[in-house]
């Protein structure tokens, strides 16, 4: 464990992504190959009811295999051998045919399989959440910021609702992903089954379907567009993410708080501050996951039949951006369902902007009335008048320079944000 | 353009990703724009006709555009103004209620539609390609090799059958991702549409019909999944391809030459060799696109309604990943109509290995007829002979220890690659 | 050229980069080969005379050696066959005992110290004119922000003294590894300048001597470590403003206003925004040389004597990170030379925070007087004033919790500054 | 723990990396800052011997902290409240005019110290026992392969320099970066050192003095080039190491075989094999690192004086890569201990290749009796006469092209290794 646990890990991921985890996982592969080599009459009934009986039993110390999988270069091997060590005279029959990848690549899925459940109930979990608080804050006007300046007024729902919108599609990129990626994997050392050929795919159907997976007829062994297809989904949910926690850190900044969300920090030293802790691990998350991201895509150049620098990255990268996920799931969370609008910061930054920010609503309302060019014209006017003189406001300084029009009225930001109550109750 | 460009570069994508094709596709969104506007009477049917003309005819130059495109900060403004200057007196309508971000991403899409309909052509080639291959050397048996050592024997059509799987699911991928890619942006400059509210979902609607992109609800000017879950899909592909570089490496090695791909360079200095020029390229593609794509993800987390310096990291990445793709399928294709068996070089590896990946096999045929552990450790001691003796093979040791079965006919490769064939014609 | 080229590119950065200054570099390489070669009497002068005119009278177009360097794998080859035509009878001597990566490396290692010379001068100069801005601004009270909430005054020169204290220790890494990269490749073929030996050795030496470049006695051809820690050398650079450009971007948000600086972008609908484009820019450049980074480690994984999947990263990412890192340096310079305090925002800053910025200090001004719990006890209380009550300030609220000090004087904030005016004058 | 824990972590600097080495280390900082506060009289001699006492005595579980330091988004913080609770009447003086930051950047300095300490001893002895390996194979000729393809004949010693090499750099990059990197932090909340103004620089001198660091003038909370410096160091080292496991790989392959190095793994299922499982994982730490640096680069984007999602990265990201390169020394060195060449296999290489690869020395000793075009042509029809007969050699087919001349002996490979012997004796 690290000390930033709290933030970056995730207790119901960890488990699932652990050490014992995966030996339980490989377990559970090494038992239903048994079984149903048993059933199938390619090992003796005996042999599999032992080797099953043994798979459901043990419960290897990882630090007793961490030696033996060292020296193997691969953990499921390391296993292997205890397995056999638990099933003495069947020993023989143990892992029969299969390989060690087999195992350990059918094992991984089955955890993945239970890691993608839980992400996608947090996805929709978060999905419901922020609807309903789009849908709250429809209508209140808050300014846009585009490059760091203020823009026009929107509506902290359409905030909100853009925040929302990739978690949909993400939901649509797991559905469609999961098919290629829930593989069984047996095909034996060379990948051709030769060791139970002509019954391998016979074996390797039934292998899926006890463990509830498909069974391509092509080895995945070296082919792991499916690992890294999740691993580039992981960095799209927590990116989207990052940026909600983006958003949410400059919506609270000291001088802005137009939104409060999270239980945030406090400081050491600083007994006035409230540190937004929860929004910065979000961004911190994405980065940490943009970053794997790419590192994983490193693992598709895999040499040969099976290519163990590659797999290393594998084995070292996912577990991480799984956990690193859920971590930042569960705290966007917590800040969608703290989230609240600070309406004193809200009407500082209209009140500071003056209604510069609707200096393009101005031109265009004028332009019904006068030639687009010259209403521009007024426009720039009046904004100038804003430039000179620090208490004059847009809809002041156009009752100047167009008068007739009810500028205060027409101004308001409420009138002037478009589509974004729909967008929000989208 | 550099000196690789001959590798890393491809004239066909490079012409549909560079800035006339940029310039191109923006103005002719802008064209787009006028026209459904004026059919909508949301501009004068005049100005509509005018502008439409003239982004049918300009044709700047992109030096020209440098400079303010660098004060603009986002090149489709500079853009605009040069349109403008050609509307004369309809320039106020140019651009009307759209924002510069609206452009230049609904012009983005336009060019990777285009691209990406090369792209799939040469990955559809490919596939027919590499199946062809794969069928015409579905039986030709060559060693596996699991990290980097001979395994057991396979064959040459069910190692190119490995390369080829993931091309198939690279088509239904991109399938899946091109609904979620190919929409217009038309939202405003605060997302809200505000300028052009209430009509501005049906304009967005009719723009896209001109397009034939979808138009969603929600701007996706901040929320960027769908450019990024592109660029992941790149580097999946160029992933994929930098296997099959890798593979044809390893497989075309001095010492090993088992089989011959490409047409590979000679040396400057060294008369006999020949290079694995484009093997090496689609490795190195893998590596760069891969290490692009975790930079392409960093750009998720982007802030507020519009980010300059998120959009920057897309605007530098994405355009290269591109056209590298289509370099690494252009590579790839000759690589495949070249492949070769080097009978020679296949012979040698088996004979070299006197037998020794038929280990296993041997272990599995004597189980047969006695205890597993016994048939075990009569291959073990053949094997020691083997170790003993550089002139020994597994049939002729075995022979010996285990008499009574034609071990030269049990024990050919041929007769040992399990289900290598039917792969290969799957 | 791309349309952001005016931000993201450089035009003697690039006139240093670009393929006819490589192969100026690479033929003045060939031609200080042959000079030292007839010099030594290991050519004969004639063809030393011929080779090294013709090298330096050679001006090929890019274009046409696009497709031999495509064949070759590696441009110097195909550059090396455009001078033997130009040498005629004297082409056997042309290149003698060299091998394309000598050419390729001495010739990059040119270029590289030329940039550098670049890069190295504007990173002096904007030191310079850091110092002189965080002097000019020394003394001006601002608020240090941590975590995004204010923390405590700090003055505006302090914070670019932080910016500018990395420049000196980049100019020192600079120092330092210039003597592990400027280093003349001539090994030949295998390394082992077998060709030319015994006198290899010495024909390196004079080659470099002859370059004004080291010659180290092993081959670099795959060992990349010089050109790598120059990759992060870049990305340090860049690193270090991004930062300062986040900084600004941050500073300069509407609602915020406290510093402007660079002449920012207008917008193509918003006339009344002022855009930080430059202060992105930095920002971009700073995470694309950062993934550029990583992308060019995976090139030190430099298989045997010569890689060329390895090269190939090399070849496609540095020249790129050169350049930008002279864009971030230009566009760094403008914005500190343009940097202005804004003293309405700063004071709007000041007086939004009603002095609980102060709460620290206050703490330990009582502290000197009573002890430290009650003191910190006092201090809650007064915030807990200022959090019910919009108008209080930490001063008011403390004449009541804890009076007989003078608390404005106390808490103003030029007083609380510690040693930020010597820092910004360091 | 993982299950390759074995292969990837290492004990000795996980143990100094891990979470209870964190908190020693900065309880070890907050004593001693109480005691120098105490000598100093900043603080009461009998508060800063309490304190102290109690640093030194205190232990804390790690996973009592994780929740506070997860609400406080910095480990530091969580532990100064322990601190405190150990401390009852003193604990006002506690961490006295520290920022949380302060203690966390100190404490990692120690700890990267001391693991700086076990890399660089560790990089010694593989450079010594590299060094010894070198010389001991000197005058061993073995093929050089450029682009995967046989080149001409080098030494084994000289190959080894080449993994060796970059050590020396690495060693001289390390006591560059050092003293940029072994800092202490005392600046307080804002960077000023306002609370304990205008002491503060004194004290962090005398605290820097306590721990054997170094103090500098300007805050580094939030530039964090020295940091980042450190992670392309390891980087760089995996680096060298990944091209000598690669190196390793592929002179291991079956048909390959001309060295042995490491204790390889054995198969589940294949009896025969040996697998590269070290060499494997250097490459796999090298390409993991590589992508690390990546992602740690993207930390030096530091908003303001304090950024909690910037300084996330940092923490996820830098102790598994001092982790990871620890492992890779370890790896390395086992491998170079037991490196050994295989006289069979480079002799079927030699054999292999019939003196194609000495078709340059061909040349350029008959261009010593003849033009050299001409000498050229004879070497180009015997390279023809090779590939037409398999039978035949370079020195056969010169023999009669070139008669004459002693060609087996000319061509001896043992006699074409230039200076590859003392390149391996340097």
């Amino acid at each position: 464990m690290t000390l930033t646990d709290g933030l970056f890990a995730d207790d119901r991921l960890g488990a699932i992504m652990d050490a014992p985890a995966q030996l339980a996982a490989m377990l559970r592969v090494e038992g239903a190959l048994a079984r149903v080599q048993g059933r199938m009459g390619i090992i003796p009934q005996a042999a599999a009811d032992a080797i099953a009986h043994a798979a459901d039993n043990l419960s290897p110390d990882p630090r007793d295999l961490a030696l033996p999988a060292a020296r193997a270069g691969i953990p499921a091997q390391a296993l292997v051998g205890a397995l056999k060590d638990a099933c003495a005279d069947h020993a023989g029959w143990v892992h029969f045919g299969a390989t060690s990848q087999d195992i350990q690549d059918s094992a991984l899925i089955l955890q993945l399989r239970e890691a993608l459940q839980i992400l996608h109930e947090r996805l929709l979990r978060l999905d419901a959440t922020l609807a309903a608080k789009a849908a709250d804050h429809a209508d209140l006007p808050i300014p846009a910021r585009t490059r760091f300046q203020v823009a026009a007024p929107t509506t902290l729902g359409a905030k909100i609702a853009v925040w929302r919108a990739p978690l949909a599609r993400h939901g649509q990129r797991l559905a469609e992903l999961r098919p290629r990626l829930l593989h069984v994997s047996l095909y034996g050392a060379a990948g051709t089954g030769a060791a139970l050929a002509p019954q391998m795919p016979a074996i390797r159907k039934a292998l899926a379907d006890e463990l509830d997976l498909s069974a391509p007829d092509i080895p995945w062994h070296a082919a792991r567009d499916g690992i890294v297809e999740l691993g580039g989904w992981l960095g799209l949910v927590t990116g989207s993410l990052g940026k909600m926690g983006s958003d949410l850190i400059l919506l609270g900044q000291s001088g802005i708080g137009e939104v409060a969300a999270g239980t945030g920090g406090g400081s050491s030293t600083m007994p006035q501050k409230s540190n937004p802790v929860a929004a910065e691990a979000l961004v911190g998350i994405a980065r940490l996951n943009a970053g794997a991201v790419g590192t994983l895509h490193q693992a598709m150049v895999h040499a040969q039949e099976r290519d163990g620098s590659a797999l290393a990255i594998e084995w070292q990268v996912l577990p991480d951006m799984v956990i690193r996920t859920g971590a930042a799931l569960r705290l966007a969370q917590d800040l969608a369902e703290t989230l609240t609008p600070l309406s004193c910061g809200i009407g500082r930054s209209f009140a500071d902007d003056r209604g510069a920010m609707l200096a393009e609503a101005a031109g265009f309302h004028l332009a019904r009335h006068m030639p687009r060019a010259g209403a521009l014209r007024l426009v720039a006017a009046a904004l100038a008048d804003l430039a000179a003189d620090r208490t004059e406001t847009l809809a002041g300084a156009l009752s100047r320079h167009a008068p007739g029009h009810d500028w205060a009225h027409i101004l308001a930001p409420e009138r002037n944000t478009g589509d974004a109550a729909a967008q929000a109750r989208t």
